[in-house]
């Protein structure tokens, strides 16, 4: 099967895998401003925290080549709207805003004539690192996780923290294919991730493509499985990491935190180095997008809630770095999140 | 706004509340046979164990109503096929078997002629006690809940164990009310309970039509709210309650309970006694039910999960009575639920 590429260059424009319509259908949306590149990130035809870093690298790319014909206004004023509108487009992953912030230190350094091409070698680039680093991250996870004698090892994933979310293969759907990969036999059991059913829909949708034995369980089934024995290892994403090692992740990431201490079942974080943000002291300080209520009172357009019923939609929770069993990056595997090893991962 | 009474004699027939139907349409379904009442209940037309145990004792009736012109057989011959297909249509909840033994229990005492008439008063007696049951359990539930100063109450529930789930008013949504009745500021969170949306459809629905301030999450997001400090009690109801005191609920009832425990929030379980079963001596041996893929895969129809995955569907899981802060029946309370305590609830 042809590896997945949510986020690629296709046409002279940015091609997005349009990730509402899977599983029934696999299309490719073109997006060719930042403009359009924002609505792609709100709308969630993209979304994964390195996916959407690596889509609003592409879409300030794509911005430089459309107003390039411009040539009243410097590079810098350009593309500081398109710039702005997409590193606000979405708040909790701090991907986003790390690539465009890369992208827009690289700017005073490029001849002006050149803006638009080395802007999309740069997005290239972060598309190649991401890729790269997903499968070191695999790498670095397989390695850490112990094969039960006898039988599969059990994995239980929340979301979809997998090729779909990234360049490709995946942060927690890495360790995952790595473990296949080193020919280990492994069952990964996949929550369904209420309200926009990332797990039914795409983390299902991906590891059945490669091959692997997958079962969609729905959110609140985690717990009961874990108790039953049937859970060896649980194994997410994160959309941004504090510089104390809090994690947020996709809404119910903690509650399955929680549920892994309680049950004494290893709980691993796997991202890039691009998701911790040292800026952030800690998980409170993270914003936590509300999303729409439409999104848990209807279905398809048709409404399944109780009229007249209040609702809230975080998208996101934050899980305490001292839940966490070990935080898997590129570069190397923390086994106690906090402020010093966090910190250690740009010093050593 | 009138009480709700989901289970009800009407036209000479049993009539139900199709709770498959709600919250879009309010319509009664009539039931003249017991294979009609049993797959009312497989089918969830009704649901919530007390409802379910009414339910079939009025099945019962109607199956002696239906058969009465038959004179070749016996009442015990006649209707033994009925009792049957009626006491296994659902494995968990005991009130179901409960109901059924104690109108058989009373057969052999009645005069052939009046067996129908007879049954049809012991079903009527049956749901007249639940609705008692119900305001008892709901005053003696309030009774021990602490009223924070200067602010709402806020409860979390899951699934629902309201007026729809028994006779009427409700066994967790009893203990609701009861708090509402005694002029208490409340507010209800209710987890949208997939894979069927009890929470979503029936609870909201029920508490909206009452005037109670509701508020819809899906079920990852419990554990968040509690950790947010937003949630000061959990109470659930229970399809059935082993001889030790651990309950069987509604999948996803452990985690809370799991949660609740982790937040140092109390963990309210309220359920009249025929819900307790003397004859499991532990939770391990409550049978649970796994209900069709579909519920899971699929919406209205639609599927929505990837092809090819693989997956469980258990309806219920066992919450250990060691995460029970109280049991609430119509009896009493029990703060500590164990063998000794729940035995001494049929001896004092």
């Amino acid at each position: 099967m042809e590896p997945l590429a949510p986020v690629r260059w296709h046409n002279n424009r940015l091609g997005l895998i349009d990730q509402r319509l899977l599983p029934i259908e696999e299309r490719l949306m073109a997006c060719s401003s930042a403009e359009e590149t924002a609505q792609a990130i709100e709308t969630m035809v993209v979304r994964g925290a390195p996916a959407i870093g690596c889509a609003a690298a592409f879409g300030l790319a794509v911005e430089a080549m459309r107003l390039a014909a411009d040539q009243q206004l410097g590079w810098i004023e350009r593309l500081q709207p398109g710039y702005a509108r997409l590193r606000s487009c979405r708040p909790t992953a701090v991907n986003l805003a790390w690539a465009l912030d890369h992208l827009w230190s690289l700017l005073p350094g490029m001849a002006p004539h050149e803006v638009p091409q080395q802007l999309l070698m740069a997005a290239q680039q972060i598309l190649a690192d991401d890729l790269a680093s997903c499968r070191a991250m695999g790498q670095l996870g397989a390695d850490q996780i112990t094969q039960p004698s006898g039988r599969p090892l059990r994995i239980l994933t929340h979301c979809n923290a997998g090729a779909l979310a990234t360049a490709g293969y995946g942060t927690a759907l890495g360790v995952v294919r790595a473990l296949r990969d080193q020919g280990r036999p492994i069952r990964v059991m996949a929550t369904e991730t209420r309200p926009l059913l990332q797990g039914a829909r795409l983390t299902a949708w991906e590891l059945v493509r490669d091959g692997i034995d997958t079962t969609l369980i729905t959110d609140s089934m985690a717990g009961h499985f874990m108790s039953s024995g049937e859970v060896d290892v649980v194994i997410v994403g994160a959309d941004r990491v504090a510089a104390n090692g809090d994690v947020a992740n996709k809404i119910g990431t903690y509650a399955l935190a929680v549920l892994a201490r309680h049950h004494a079942i290893p709980f691993m974080v796997v991202c890039p180095l691009s998701t911790i943000d040292r800026a952030t002291a800690h998980g409170d300080a993270i914003p936590i997008e509300e999303r729409a209520a439409v999104e848990v009172t209807h279905w398809a357009g048709l409404r399944r809630a109780a009229e007249g019923v209040q609702v809230r939609n975080p998208a996101f929770d934050v899980t305490p770095a001292t839940l966490v069993s070990m935080l898997v990056t590129e570069k190397q595997v923390i086994f106690t999140p906090n402020e010093a090893t966090i910190a250690a991962l740009w010093t050593t």
